[in-house]
């Protein structure tokens, strides 16, 4: 942990013990300085991740201040005890139209898509990258749509394997498969672990993407007590994987969609010493590791995968353009088999496609891109924090997360996001309510906020709207108990 | 060839020499890259390429072997007299590492490609689409991505619904949605029909594509006799609703691949009638209708779906351009079954390759184009027709199509077209043995040969070879009755 990170550790503590209370100005950041021995950038950057994280809000002109209302304790404070409490085996997993109609109602112009899954796309380079599709599409060659076949366009096979060499990360192109999205690299290496019955170990609650593709392939989920600060009980997991022949695990370890946690390097350790262990191969789901708040992305566990069991997918969708439709598996040892699936369920990700992205990353920088896009995600993900802190009421609790686009909210015991969903929708709000995230009737007061749009007085209203109906089912559940 | 594929060529003929005796130990991989000067990963797909031949036999913790001699397959001589001979159930599909090997093979330019299953490049609108695709690169807009979500783009799904009305067929563009090419849809349409364990009918020999979805799917096949020039055999067909729950039929109605036959429009109408008597839904797999020789396209099944049962597939990437990966399905009461499997599995086609054939539709004369094309294909065809009765033995039978750029072959009794396979490969030339097509031993004495490509001095020098190693096989069995 950097030193920024231990002392923003440090004063979360003291924030969680109550030293500073909701409102309250904290020490000026020379005083700080002074105090702790550390030098100014250090305390700034520290100041800014608690800030980034929901804890402290910066005044200009004042300085920082500790926010109106701190993120609750874990989830399931009490269950934790009891490790077969975190462990839900469904067999049969049944995720109906509920989440097809989710997505599809914040696809439209008029609806205010926090219930959406995909980043405002006018984040993306758009000129940068039509730019490297036009020069491709006038240099096209009729061997193109050949030499594009799985498992992909080799240039963009190696930049991608020297992206991850600059991560300290060892993979070959020939270990990588460019597939139609992560969508696609994600079902195919799922299928490459499995047949169907059998079991796999998810996160609880999941993306819905992990959901549906237990459910297609007739394999039987395992749904591990997730905790929206820490990540995924590896305690409880460890028993799972004890209990029962898992084969494969399908788990988001940086930024986790729709929680926002990330699993500490140390949990990454463990788990990959677990997986080793038990001879499991791992989905590791990695689609917002470039969406990072800190100084530094999270390294992936397959960093540490030592055996070949971790099958790494991850894509330019969320961070480049969605709709291009250009993923990737960095997939060791099941390279091969992967491309055999692919070549018979899409056969290949689009030739132009490909050819323009590997463009783009010759011509254009990708990371100065990546760069001011962090720092933008940051900003709106921060003025939707203090909207939402200054509306809602002070019983909801709001879960930062240190990447990606999406807050993960607590409504208090006895509300519904469900009911929240249709009267939003109604109002022409989207959200994404927690049961999209779950295969049982879990998560029915949480739900996810896509706030990777501009902050802007729609939102801000929206916002109070949301507020509004929220204080609604409080006072119809107060008046019920009466 | 690639390095791994010349180092795999060189010991097939040392195993064929007996270098290696059956169960000899081979040498370790390290042995080998140190031998040969070839990298660990070059040593390593040669071995894992002669055990997906089986070749080789690799044993955990151990190494290496030359496998056990194998008695050639039977074969299946006189045609089926009796009905239920033309039914032939596979409960367990399991399609061999075989078709991916030889589906890469006919990748490398330096191979002959009569093998391939893609046209020729050359022949497609290269100049005008690229200027399609220059074209909406730069007037791209950032909610085109959410826009060309499932169902897709609708100009194009209002084009390819106005093409289906030319031919006199009622669909609504509602109906359509638009797929990461053919072969998604058609994987999509059997999910939305059918639930792991049902039976599914397909023709015997089928496309390869159909056999890989019914294993991955975990479905049962029950293949009913395809006549080269009839198609499938209608009596097997009814008697196997008859006597199975078949759940859903995959079938090729027009230009049939591998055989190219068209059923007739009697055929159509009562295979039509069986399917709504047994309410069994059909994927009508129809990506070569376009490519016919004679005046007019032969309607598909789908013209006369009064009840709705048939889900009707087809795709660019046989007329308009390889790599694009655009498809569609005219999926009916299914179109949103189809939206919701398809977002949980590549979410959607590429957002600018829709725009590009939806711009080349507006612009260009797809028409014209395709009467070129047609032509072509034509001409080329004839040319290899006459070449190959030149130089073939004359008891090499040719079953030349009405339309597509296949010609079915098949050899005198005895002899064994992957045997061809392997020999022609070590010529440079590859081709589409028989068993590609089938769930067992069947066909081994057929083979597929694409013939798209300009017909030039190579292609005849090519078809001279084949004709020789024929001939050597020929010669070979006669002194094996001595």
């Amino acid at each position: 942990m950097a030193k920024f990170e231990q002392l923003a550790c440090q004063m979360r503590k003291q924030l969680q013990e109550g030293i500073w209370q909701p409102g309250d100005k904290l020490p000026s950041l020379r005083e700080k300085s002074i105090h702790s021995g550390m030098s100014l950038m250090t305390v700034l950057r520290a100041y800014q991740l608690l800030e980034s994280q929901g804890l402290l809000i910066s005044r200009p002109q004042s300085g920082y201040y500790a926010a109106p209302q701190l993120a609750a304790p874990p989830l399931d404070s009490a269950s934790a005890v009891n490790v077969q409490a975190r462990v839900e085996l469904t067999e049969d997993v049944d995720v109906n139209a509920f989440i097809f109609d989710v997505l599809q109602a914040s696809k439209s112009p008029s609806v205010v898509p926090f219930g959406s899954a995909f980043p405002d796309p006018h984040l993306f380079p758009q000129r940068q990258l039509t730019r490297s599709l036009a020069s491709v599409a006038r240099r096209m060659q009729p061997r193109n749509a050949l030499d594009n076949l799985p498992p992909g366009n080799e240039q963009l096979r190696k930049h991608i394997a020297q992206r991850y060499a600059l991560q300290g990360i060892a993979v070959s192109p020939d270990e990588i498969v460019i597939t139609a999205g992560a969508m696609e690299s994600l079902n195919l290496s799922l299928q490459a672990l499995t047949v169907p019955g059998d079991y796999v170990a998810i996160e609880s609650p999941a993306f819905y993407g992990a959901l549906q593709a237990i459910e297609r392939f007739k394999l039987k989920a395992i749904a591990i007590a997730t905790d929206p600060q820490h990540g995924i009980d590896l305690d409880a997991l460890h028993q799972a994987l004890n209990d029962y022949p898992i084969k494969a695990c399908w788990l988001m370890t940086n930024f986790h969609n729709p929680l926002g946690c990330t699993l500490s390097w140390e949990n990454k350790q463990r788990l990959v010493a677990m997986l080793e262990k038990y001879g499991v191969g791992l989905v590791e789901d990695d689609v917002y590791g470039e969406l990072y708040s800190g100084l530094q992305r999270p390294l992936p566990a397959k960093a540490l995968d030592g055996k070949g069991l971790i099958l790494h997918c991850s894509s330019f969708s969320k961070n480049l353009m969605t709709g291009f439709r250009i993923g990737w598996v960095a997939a060791g040892q099941h390279a091969r088999n992967i491309q055999r699936l692919q070549l018979m369920s899409t056969l290949s990700a689009s030739a132009p496609m490909q050819l323009a992205i590997a463009e783009y990353l010759a011509t254009s920088s990708y990371d100065s891109h990546l760069r001011h896009l962090r720092k933008t995600l940051e900003q709106r993900k921060n003025a939707a924090i203090q909207s939402l802190q200054s509306y809602l009421p002070y019983d909801v609790t709001i879960y930062p997360s240190r990447g990606s686009y999406f807050l993960w909210l607590e409504l208090p015991p006895g509300l519904s996001s469900t009911t929240l969903y249709w009267q939003a929708l109604e109002k022409g709000i989207s959200i994404a309510p927690g049961k999209m995230f779950t295969t049982g009737d879990k998560y029915d007061r949480h739900f996810r906020l896509n706030v990777s749009y501009e902050w802007d007085e729609r939102c801000e209203q929206s916002v109070k709207a949301l507020a509004a109906l929220i204080q609604q089912q409080i006072k119809a559940m107060h008046s019920m108990k009466i």
